[in-house]
């Protein structure tokens, strides 16, 4: 299998050209984040992660996750010094406050060293992941001394976090759970219930887990508004920060899953375990709420980066396998990357990933702006544009992640299909990211039942007016970016009047916009896309360095010619209404109802 | 997990009203195969499908084929006894001339059992697969003794067959393989290689396995000329037809695969093995390209069957599971059936799947018309249509067969990436059929290279202008179809006008043509589809059934307001040449050159 190269090159080329990171480094508070020194950490970070990460990945997926009969769960035996190297050098704690030993440096810093830690190693990152999403809501929610006890030791990563929502009858509905938190004198809550999908919700790489676990205490209103979230560590913590007894909280099985085998996923049993509330009761929602752009962010991100990993080994393959002669070759045969369609399927992968790349940024930017731009209009405008974005990106990354992994493994040919070559085992594992924190789905209900109607729609409305700025500066740019200009200015066309139906039926008929959603959303997937691509190959003219310049040319023109139109090709699925959706019943969509009653022979 | 249900009414109603069965039925040869009878007979083999092989579909993947020390392969418990069943009630010998003990029966009846029993189980339907086609290949150019000798255990099923033709370095490439015939002085050939990728090339299923294996003869023509086809079986036949010694063949492993887990895939070892010659020496491509057509086929109806499995066992998931309330709905929560966008994910399914059926039956039926036409003219015509789209029914039908069972799975939401359930499954089993029997890469170079030209264009030109006469009797048909009417012409002279240019193109310029020559095979397996279903809406309103009307009307009304204008989006990428292809060498593809030369801080 090929060695991971860290993409350092395009990410500081996206940091400093395309999503204005030079701005986020003037922002107070991010001083020494220049972007030289950022610049030079993911340096020494895409060198850590190849070289300690990377070789983990499918020893990893061979190996498994294993729960022994005692109720503990082994990971993959190159799992536990990996992540002590990866404590040690301290990559988790880089975008976490200096407060509590974290490196304070800016989040979309953190998104590109997690990029890099995902297509080293999905399976072992979601571990410091879902660590991340317990840190958010501790530093957002947390009471100082839940932070002092908790956080420093969860920065480092010498502890791990777990996120506890589902439960078998409560996934997308998380206002269906029924574990319950008893209050108890002490102040404490007794915690009672099951919990499903718990990732890393017990393993062998930490001393100490600290589970957030949202439960019902008794009286809470019904659904989503009478949930509460506590933290309940696997072992109790004594006052001078030992660990004491281990808490009422059990690892009963771990899941078969289709892919990311070394992360353990866990039905966690909470019996009578001590719980600590955070913030107040029936809070739960609102703390969750906190986490979820960056949590979701990371998902998509995800997407980009197994798709990237993914690509790497099959643009490796495709340059060593020699089959048949290429138009025009002569000799024996030709490497296979010289035939125009495989060709396409590297450059449909290197496009598309170049887009992702720069839509996770330019989000992850904005997150940035939204917690330190001084100016509270700037920070409302940010976060309305990170709220805009975060579904796309989750849903966009994640359903492309797929797609891309799909193209790569196909370069294989046959070989592919084989688990030995790892290019099926990036198939499996991003499989999940389209489903979990959040199903695509929930993230396009998200999109046009939440974020359009913003400001009556103005929010949205300017951030098209924005994209559309780039029009005006590709007309000043020569002949060549022409075919860019008219194909993105024809997709804009197409997604402005989609917006406006959508902002129309919105309110009148919200089954209607939620039926064209998932093509609606991918519209905007498509779009800013080659907004960002554009905006790249516009930046690059300006830097001196030719071969750069002539790369995102043909990326932003190649995916504006080629890629893009498919945008208008969903506007018929967005803007179609929900009457063929709902018009064949049950009986009607499954053939055997027929069969049974109206047989010709029967 | 689900039972299978046979969608033998769809089947029914497309062999009757959509493809026109009964003009086959009244071709010479097929008297005894009237519509009435094939119908009984599919609802007879569905039942046997559902019954006795859909059971072992999911314990066949767990178990998986393994390869015993002595070099024997075992194939998953419930296996054998059901193709002992299989072979008892005589399915795979439905479709072969009743001369060898067939059944008669026209090839469109053959491949209504195929996706059923690809449906039913995929890893076990490859066996008779791989059958059928060695079957194909000796009733087309063995010589009477070898067919008398073969043919009747093989069409009953009792002896399966394989084909040999993958080498390490001979994949797509077929004329790079290097496997050894030399002449005997009894006039057999010694057979002397390694082949791999072989699909049951060693199982217990069967007491005989008839390997057909291309090789080369000494001072043989380079490539692809220089290939002969040769009979090697398991065990030597004595002339009484009992088994005798074991030949010089051997299973030396079996492959760890995506999926696919109950066929063994294995590496073969010829060492001296005596062959026998079909044919002439050097006629070995000939003889494969007899059996490609209908081997793609059964290949696109792989896709099909597997993402109709996916889809009923979706449907039913979809109408148990109950989370969150949806628009307008009172209670506690609604089944995830009422979600509109969990009805887009079953439309799409339902809508695709009925496409896919419709053109793999009409393929089918010109393969039947290709043979057994009495006029000339009418087979070669036949012919001509099968060779235009057996290369869209390949790629199209798998390529959406992957994309299908994907949203299957994701309909399943977290529980779809549990293995438990059986999505992810048919999400792995699929992935195999976009590789396998020449890449949908190779079918799209198949389809702009060898396809269009024929007889100077006229061919697919008189193709299209078939297609378009359905837009005549739309318009005859009243308001309802007015939209199917609109998309389908917008989508159709799209088509033609990419046709036009590859047909322009393709002499002076082939890498053009190559280069948007999948994107072009997806716009015709779209506007196919849209047509068939146009069709079908078409036939409907004339049989005395409302309901059956409503879903063709609804299903094609979706399709192409809906799905349809995706084609449209392809055309930029059909038509955009070699250009930007190739216009990045493989360091610009690699950010790591650039990295090395020009990180900003190096």
């Amino acid at each position: 299998m090929s060695n991971y190269r860290p993409p350092v090159s395009d990410l500081a080329f996206v940091l400093e050209h395309v999503v204005g990171y030079p701005d986020v480094a003037r922002l107070p508070g991010f001083e020494h984040a220049d972007l030289a020194t950022v610049v030079e950490l993911l340096e020494q970070c895409g060198d850590f992660m190849a070289n300690v990460v990377a070789p983990t990945n499918q020893p990893g997926d061979v190996e498994g996750a294993r729960r022994q009969p005692d109720g503990s769960v082994t990971t993959p035996a190159s799992f536990k010094p990996a992540y002590r190297q990866y404590v040690d050098a301290g990559w988790g704690s880089v975008p976490f406050p200096e407060e509590f030993d974290g490196g304070g440096f800016p989040w979309s810093v953190g998104l590109a060293i997690q990029e890099m830690l995902a297509s080293s190693n999905m399976a072992f990152a979601l571990c410091p992941l879902l660590t991340q999403g317990a840190i958010d809501a501790l530093l957002h929610h947390g009471d100082q001394a839940q932070k002092l006890r908790y956080l420093p030791k969860m920065i480092s990563g010498e502890w791990t976090g777990t996120m506890n929502l589902t439960e078998p009858q409560a996934g997308s509905d998380v206002g269906a759970l029924t574990t319950r938190a008893v209050p108890r004198a002490d102040g404490t809550y007794a915690i009672t219930g099951q919990k499903i999908y718990i990732t890393y919700g017990e393993h062998d790489m930490a001393d100490q887990i600290v589970h957030l676990v949202l439960a019902r205490t008794p009286n809470a209103p019904a659904g989503t508004k009478g949930i509460s979230c506590f933290i309940v560590p696997k072992f109790l913590v004594n006052d001078d920060g030992s660990l004491g007894e281990h808490n009422g909280v059990n690892c009963l099985s771990i899941e078969h899953k289709l892919g990311i085998h070394g992360a353990p996923t866990c039905v966690l049993s909470y019996e009578d375990a001590t719980g600590y509330l955070i913030g107040e009761e029936n809070l739960g929602m609102r703390i969750m709420f906190v986490m979820m752009n960056s949590a979701r962010l990371s998902v998509g991100t995800q997407g980009l980066a197994i798709g990237e990993r993914a690509y790497q080994q099959a643009l490796d393959f495709a340059q060593e396998r020699r089959q048949g002669l290429a138009i025009g070759a002569t000799g024996v045969n030709s490497a296979i990357i010289d035939h125009p369609d495989v060709r396409r399927m590297l450059l449909t992968q290197k496009a598309y990933l170049a887009a992702l790349r720069r839509l996770m940024l330019f989000n992850a930017v904005h997150m940035d702006r939204s917690t330190h731009d001084p100016d509270e209009t700037g920070r409302a405008r940010a976060n309305e544009i990170v709220g805009l974005l975060t579904p796309i990106c989750k849903s966009f990354g994640t359903d492309l992640g797929v797609e891309l992994t799909s193209l790569a493994l196909q370069v294989y040919g046959g070989m592919g299909y084989i688990e030995e070559t790892g290019a099926s085992q990036h198939y499996r594992d991003v499989r999940i990211t389209p489903i979990y924190e959040g199903t695509n789905g929930i993230q396009a209900a998200d999109l046009v039942g939440r974020k359009l109607g913003i400001r009556d729609g103005a929010s949205v409305t300017e951030f098209l007016s924005t994209m559309r700025e780039v029009e005006a500066e590709l007309a000043d740019a020569g002949d060549e970016f022409d075919s860019i200009r008219l194909e993105l200015g024809r997709q804009f066309d197409t997604l402005e009047t989609a917006t406006q139906w959508m902002l129309r039926t919105g309110r009148a008929d919200p089954n209607a916009v939620l039926s064209g959603s998932t093509p609606y959303l991918r519209m905007w997937g498509l779009c800013t896309g080659g907004w960002l691509l554009a905006r790249s190959a516009l930046a690059a003219r300006g830097i001196d360095d030719a071969e750069l310049a002539e790369t995102q040319l043909v990326l932003a023109r190649f995916y504006a010619e080629q890629l893009l139109p498919q945008s208008g090709g969903l506007f018929g699925a967005a803007t179609a209404g929900s009457r063929d959706l709902f018009a064949l019943d049950a009986a009607a969509l499954s053939d055997s109802a027929r069969l049974r009653q109206n047989a010709p022979l029967n």
